[in-house]
């Protein structure tokens, strides 16, 4: 969109199918990516330069700040009597688009924060301790909760899980990791960027000394801060020794090769659709994706104003009575989406060698 | 090792060959780690145990401080007269064992950090800011210097490496962060967890209020302190708005599902070679892996005074005259290690259009 304002236009009809392959299985964004947020001059501009090269179709990629975007530039054209369709196409590892069944990106993010526990819980399973994952999702717990799916035997971690859909109460976190290190001897748990407290405040806010916003009034709760604190209470208050964690990051948003072949289907797929409803519609909207089997799919065009700006939270069936943990019903959900050959991990199943000097 | 003073004894005979195939396919330690340092009453308990259990034989996976403390056993045993073949196998992501050419998981560990920054890379390409990795490797720079092969383009990160072999200087971070601002409106820096001052004091040490050390005096470096810490100089002095910070942490060293096969090969080759050493040898040691072709490698087994408790660090002919970058040879080392398939990211390819309202 800043590439329009600044007449930064590059001709896509010059590129190959070789190329285009080759960037269809590259991450992140071939045209670059923006935080400008238009208001009504900033589109009088985007109109000009549309003018001027006669372009009439305007397809935007992304979540739902960018289907406000859309919304807003559809509107404004409206207004200034200026012809342009505009299609808004789904692309947010946060997977908070409304409408949708989920979206493009969130499931190789989850792929990757699934592989991510699986190891995670291997390092913490030889060598014992209270580890903390966390996981990007200001809004929305689904990319935390797919930690639940590197589980495999009972006593597996992720032990618990901490979405934003539920109030983070310390006590209870401490009590949790308690248990779990009572029980298995271990914890591993998986916290949402975003966990707020009672008043709704995130808890990472409380932590940067300099918060950062964003044009449209995100806060940046990136750094380590968070996985710091925690760790920190928890090694103060219940006393263990070896309690580690992390911040999962940039690395889990753009990882190059763990990837879903779903997720690139559908990703194609729904930019596909984009074109199709360009080319033979006559309105603007966003192309959602709706689930019609187990598994398969269907899109439509919805209405921008149904997607834009609104957050789409993790349903309740979706959650543990506990709060801490994802239902069955979830793993059904994600299961299909996190593609094929997800890789396998596994354990000794030697027997004890019965005890010679301490009989038991 | 800790399994053996309680007796902790499992049967490995009676694993299948399919179970096997699945645990070696699997990240992390099946046997469990121990961060254990033996004394002489500990050693004379091991004795006990082993006599009691008929066993000659001694096998210790790990890196130096696991190979001093085969050297330890070994000697203790010579000491109290008892018949111990004690023998260490090669593995630490840290790639900082003398003798060896390389060691098993560091080549996988390092694909990880190289497809890490392959997307880092595009992610910042698409949203430019400075962006700083840090990575594992606390007296070695091989894992951070690895970050070098993510590079495809020459504008790509990262477009510096910070490695432990070097004296970190804030000044002349700052100016190569700046350097490649005004170069390429972006830059990505990978940045050892092990840097140091000038007086050779790590700079994460100076961060971190309560350090622990492990029981081998290891200072521990985890936790985002460093990243966080580096990313809020580079705000406050270079003044730029965006500037992220991870830390790759856990992930890094036991991520499913991202392994070098040429890795996964040799790891299990050394084990083969251990127990070969074992039956048919007479003495104790530490198998080393030697490069004798590109690429082509053999084993031998090496007195374990050579390996235990000795650091390598990334020789000067693998880092560039500038200090903050790798050489030909170390790209021509570290390529055939990532082994086969490493994903392939591409950029489009299309040509600007002319501007029709300011022209250029």
């Amino acid at each position: 969109m800043r590439g329009i304002v600044n007449e930064d236009l590059v001709d896509l009809t010059s590129e190959t199918a070789a190329d285009l392959e080759l960037v269809a299985a590259t991450p992140s964004s071939a045209l670059g990516s923006t935080r400008d947020k238009p208001d009504r001059k900033y589109c009088l501009e985007i109109f000009r330069v549309l003018q001027a090269h006669g372009i009439d179709c305007f397809f935007y990629i992304g979540g739902n700040d960018s289907a406000d975007t859309v919304r807003i530039i559809s509107e404004a054209a409206g207004t200034a009597g200026y012809p342009l369709r505009c299609i808004h196409i789904p692309k947010t590892i946060d997977n908070d688009l409304t409408v949708n069944d989920h979206t493009p990106g969130f499931p190789s993010a989850a792929r990757f924060v699934v592989q991510a526990f699986m190891g995670i819980n291997l390092d913490n399973y030889s060598l014992p301790g209270v580890y903390i994952g966390v996981v990007m999702g200001r809004n929305a717990g689904f990319l935390t909760a797919a930690a639940a799916l590197a589980k495999k035997f009972p006593d597996d971690g992720p032990h618990a899980i901490y979405m934003p859909e539920r109030v983070f109460d310390m006590d209870g976190f401490l009590a949790d990791v308690k248990g779990s290190m009572d029980r298995y001897g271990r914890c591993v748990a998986a916290v949402s960027e975003g966990i707020t407290d009672r008043q709704n405040v995130p808890i990472a806010e409380g932590l940067s000394k300099q918060l950062e916003k964003d044009a449209h009034g995100n806060i940046q709760l990136g750094g380590g801060a968070l996985a710091d604190y925690l760790t920190r209470v928890v090694k103060d208050r219940l006393g263990y020794k070896r309690v580690r964690g992390d911040t999962f990051g940039y690395v889990q948003r753009s990882f190059a090769g763990c990837v879903s072949d779903v997720d690139q289907r559908e990703a194609r797929e729904a930019g596909h659709k984009a074109v199709q409803y360009a080319m033979s519609g006559d309105h603007s909207g966003s192309v959602t994706i709706h689930r019609t089997g187990s598994y398969a799919v269907d899109y439509k065009l919805s209405p921008l104003e149904d997607i834009a700006a609104k957050t789409r939270k993790m349903p309740d069936d979706f959650i543990a009575g506990s709060g801490t943990h994802v239902t069955e019903a979830f793993h059904r959900y994600l299961e299909p989406l996190l593609g094929t050959a997800l890789p396998q991990v596994h354990r000794l199943r030697s027997p004890a060698v019965p005890k010679l000097l301490k009989p038991e």
